[in-house]
């Protein structure tokens, strides 16, 4: 990928694998094959991120759902994924994002499926009260 | 408030100021309705928390939207907030997510407005991502 390198720790991509939809694959939910193509696409690539699956986003009228986070970052969340065609695209995405001051990305730079699938974002918690973790 | 005491860092209320719904009053936008109403009944109430003030939390189909943040806890949006009358409500939620592990509050113990107006929850960032932070 082009561009100015990344600033700051590397985000985590978290990745819904309970996602279902109306007649999807009851051997595998669709959630479980984005995670999986993701974490192939990144090993693939070499991209310097996180991807972890979590059990339920609570966004389940939207799947296939991920959320992309970092320190001092804007935390985003988005839906109506495909699982079977998304990852290069949400990659192609948290890539801009890793570049980005705070994580936000000039609107028309984004993915088309992020402009469109956006479901929130959330800022990045206040330096102090990230500090006093323990 | 009884329970348990808060633990670890207060949290974070972050409430858009932006939302707008169809016909809402022209002089005050519902979100910034929502923000004064809140700021005034954390000032009553004294309760452990940050209350700011956001311009968008891209959850603009579902005014009014509040997120609630702290280290180490689950991230909650939650959306279609009454204004004028939720403030109470969302603070007692946000007291037993004060108060709960992680910030997971049990289902049936959510407010009401919780349950039903839930957007998206996204994972603490791990630690070490989260110690990296400069």
């Amino acid at each position: 990928m082009s561009g100015p390198a990344p600033v700051g720790p590397a985000p985590t991509l978290y990745v819904c694998v309970t996602c279902r939809a109306e007649g999807s694959d009851p051997e595998e939910r669709p959630g479980a094959r984005l995670y999986r193509e993701l974490a192939q696409a990144v090993a693939r690539r070499g991209d310097d991120l996180r991807v972890e699956a979590v059990e339920c986003l609570s966004v389940c009228k939207r799947p296939c759902t991920v959320a992309v986070a970092a320190p001092g970052r804007w935390t985003y969340v988005y839906g109506d994924l495909d699982p079977e065609s998304s990852a290069e695209t949400v990659l192609d995405g948290v890539g801009l994002y890793a570049r980005a001051p705070e994580g936000i990305v000039p609107w028309r730079e984004r993915p088309q499926a992020f402009r469109k699938g956006v479901v929130a974002r959330i800022p990045p918690l206040p330096i102090r009260a990230a500090r006093a973790e323990s």
